[in-house]
């Protein structure tokens, strides 16, 4: 093992089970260095809603780390993902978020390349350039029901066991058939598990979220032992949902995932300040508003709240050690009309609101962590289990990393 | 010893006595690393006045490098110092500088505090847990004479010497019913050592503090040879401050700290512009306005002017290799009214202008050591003999810091 | 070798031939480190035209990495360069980008030094101080043909064949003579070999540089395949100039430099967007106003157009793995009049579009090659061969750089 592995195999073996990580895993570069290699370079990450990429020659792009991406869909209507530099001399082709084109042009010197990666035109590079030699380099895609995941590992982790636990409870409301009506980044000043350690829990609702506890319950499970009075409110919506066919029992995903459909508060049918629908159009061929919300989680970088009119999509990215990128899109039915059926302000200011609180805790929560004197602390058994899952994955997750590079190196001896 | 030891070991053994130090101590992220293990975490720190928390429930907070720090006034009126870190996850618990509370609640999950630091209410973490495990962390903490100053080390170094020798030349000016009535917080691109070394000499005043030198006379000791015409000066006022009972002498504080009083220039009689006083309303319970400076210096960050009517308190803290902060606090006595008795431009002018002056210099200073030609040079004897005193006790720091990990790791092998 | 140069070793061994550089050359911070040592400490630099600094006490100051430069003129007019930092303790004695001034007073403590870099006045250092100890460090500098550079190197390497070989090309133009009539200086997030690369080839030209082509052809050589119907134009002009005198073959400049006079496109007579001389007076003694322009290149760090009536220098300079300076200077007679003989706006215009467009271009370009899955590109021989040849004297730069190292390392054994 080389010092990098054994300071990483020596912080793993520092962790305390059922207390919060050691002050390295939230600041240590190193550290974070290994959390690309083992998780943002070999799991499947969320880019966006599929929705946003509709036709042929549309595409989006995102960095994971250091890796500038490219996803599109070419002209057969296949979704398609690349290393989004050219195989001249490297340059970003896409600098823009998204747009659309016919083909990808590398800005520099005009090599020029199909949608399907394939490099079809040069200048100057003489009769004996054999451009078969240098396609874009591929990149693992797939829609998940809508939802757009890639892998940059070569070869890519099971994904099909979140497809079919998630489908029954996302297909009723047809994301491919939505439009995205807002989108926010923010940057936060803290480590990308830091950020997903807040979005486990909601233990820090009750103090923080005003807006968001108009409608949303502070229970994870049906049976969550803080449920009460709302317990009720749950049997009746099963009953409800159970006519209507909607699943909503939590799956089991083990800790790689998460997927429950939750009641929202007495009153309350979406995710906005007053309670109200977002939208009037229904998401699919949905007839009954009050569905709730379908809640996944996915490691390692993304979260999904799927209702009756409105999906809402969150994506974190790491950007250094003590800080990250958090998108979110709030999406509509296809054929939404804003200002009648939908207000942006009002469909999307909820999550801001909330997005900003979660900001402000995280950048809080990161501070702390720096102090010499930081010592991992006890997670509540009761409303932080989610972060428990959410740990075990990520140590199993460096575990393996460091088991393979190992056997990697005495392959090679 | 690590390679991080042997390397500030070897950075101490190319010290030339009588030099300024070697391009690494004011440059090197490894050094600086020590600096903060031998130094900041090691010695005790100025924090501010203590009439900055005069009532039960009031705050400061502060950051040692990585470590946050509240200090705090408890209901029983004691000075409490904690690490500014919760024992759940380690979120900050207060973000604000000062400010006044009943008891320290985590804004992130509501684990609330006494003023104690005893954990006394927390929600969801079931019959088991011992909140008696997840007090504050302590950090020592003592008033000397009205002068915060908190230790990090779990054993903090005598601090007794100091206060028996400071407390006859402050006390009179009674600190303790002072009120702060202007705070400056500035940043400067340059190492500590170079913002203490600035103020450690007044060879470069002439060529730079116009307004400092209105009422500052530019020598350190009463047999200064460059005092000239003023030694005069020196033996009237020292007849007057006997008669009045003020002591004036240099006192014996080794490398430790420093504590003079000190005749203003003929004419002035506070650091003001026109040399006129800052307030109307004497300190204490004094009566003759004319007492010069008590200019008091202790390392590793702090330096003080205490006058008859008005005290500022000088903190530096490391924010890096080439980066400082330098917080500057004016108090007059708690009684005087503003616009009648003080005005705060008046009174603040001096220390802004020189402080600003002076961060221009410890930043100039600091760009010419980053030079691959930068060589230490020669410091004068006459005039910069206080930082050759604070070369020797930063040094003797290093090399004790050293000795320690040595000794340690003699006794874990 | 230490770690350091076993990690340069094994980068310039993974290096493969035509091929752009291995992502490490162009990202990592200990390979830049060693482009410092190699290179800008090594090598000769291009400072700036000699005519900013034409009457004894100009000078001029820039920052070489960590080094800071002063360039001045004595009160002999002998051109002299210095270590830009104090021998007391380092402060720079010029924190301005240019000015005038009869002797260099350290802003500190006011050492004052001759402009031949002689201590001769400090106050306070004592009657054994030997100010003869303490001279500024001077810098090699030399004036090729009115083009001033640096050296900073203890022993610098050959120059002279330089200076033979360009000035007979530029001597007519009489840089010395002209005076600088705009400044730009832009920071690219660039490492500073993909500025230098970008500006190796015009095959990026066709599609990014609109204004450029309005004047510039876009070959490198007489005989340069691409040339096509512009060779015409090119046998033309030699006929021309071999009449008036002036040179316009390539020189034999190997890896270390490149000198040319290449034609406009038809129609226009400079770099302009009208293609319209640039000013009225032309240089030196010259007559005929189409003259093209002297292309001049040196390694490590810049590039010339020389005009008839117009001097245009480029500099890049090295500020971190990621981040280069840019500083373009355009120069006229020193006679001619703003406003009768020349229009800044009008003859700077074509290059401050042009750097813009470059600086995107670099950006793109390190951003690509950030990624992992950067692979290092073929270049195409016709258009990029000065690529080419700019990688192999740099591959050869830092292997003398390795070998002379290692040589060292063997004599202290």
């Amino acid at each position: 093992m080389t010092d990098h592995h054994t300071k990483v195999r020596s912080a793993l073996d520092a962790c305390k089970p059922g207390f919060s990580l050691p002050k390295a895993f939230y600041n240590d570069a190193d550290l974070f260095e290994a959390d690309i290699e083992a998780v943002f370079y070999r799991e499947w990450l969320f880019v966006g809603p599929e929705c946003e990429i509709p036709n042929a020659g549309d595409y989006v792009t995102l960095t994971v780390h250091e890796a500038p991406i490219i996803v599109l869909r070419d002209h057969e209507g296949e979704v398609r993902a690349f290393h989004n530099s050219c195989r001249h001399r490297g340059s970003r082709l896409c600098d823009k978020a998204r747009g659309h084109t016919g083909r990808l042009v590398c800005p520099y010197h005009q090599w020029t390349y199909e949608l399907t990666g394939e490099l079809i035109s040069t200048r100057y590079m003489g009769e004996t350039f054999d451009a078969g030699q240098f396609p874009l380099k591929p990149v693992h895609v797939t829609s998940v029901e809508g939802l757009l995941y890639i892998c940059l590992a070569d070869t890519p982790p099971d994904i099909e066991r979140f497809r079919a636990e998630i489908t029954p409870y996302i297909r009723p409301h047809a994301p491919r058939r939505t439009k995205i009506v807002h989108e926010s980044v923010i940057v936060e000043d803290a480590n990308w598990k830091l950020v997903i350690e807040n979005n486990r829990e909601c233990y820090h609702c009750a103090g923080n979220h005003p807006e968001l506890l108009v409608s949303l319950v502070e229970m994870a499970l049906p049976n969550d032992a803080r449920f009460g009075d709302e317990f009720r409110l749950m049997e009746e919506k099963a009953r409800d949902w159970d006519a209507l066919g909607l699943p909503h029992a939590p799956v089991d995903g083990g800790t790689e995932f998460r997927c429950i459909r939750l009641p929202f508060r007495e009153g309350a049918k979406s995710m906005t300040l007053d309670g109200e629908l977002a939208s009037k159009k229904l998401l699919g061929e949905l007839t009954e508003p009050d569905l709730g919300s379908v809640r996944a989680f996915r490691i390692p970088n993304n979260w999904h709240h799927v209702l009756s009119e409105m999906t809402i999509h969150f994506r974190v990215l790491p950007l250094g050690p003590n800080r990250s990128e958090v998108r979110t899109t709030w999406c509509v039915h296809e054929d939404a009309i804003e200002g009648w059926d939908y207000d942006v302000k009002h469909l999307s200011h909820v999550w801001i609101e909330t997005n900003d609180q979660d900001k402000r805790l995280a950048e809080e929560n990161q501070r702390g962590t720096r102090s010499p004197a930081y010592e991992p602390g006890p997670y509540s058994e009761v409303s932080e289990f989610m972060i428990l899952n959410f740990l075990d994955w990520y140590k199993d997750a460096l575990d393996a990393w460091l088991s393979g590079a190992s056997a990697q190196q005495q392959a090679a001896e």
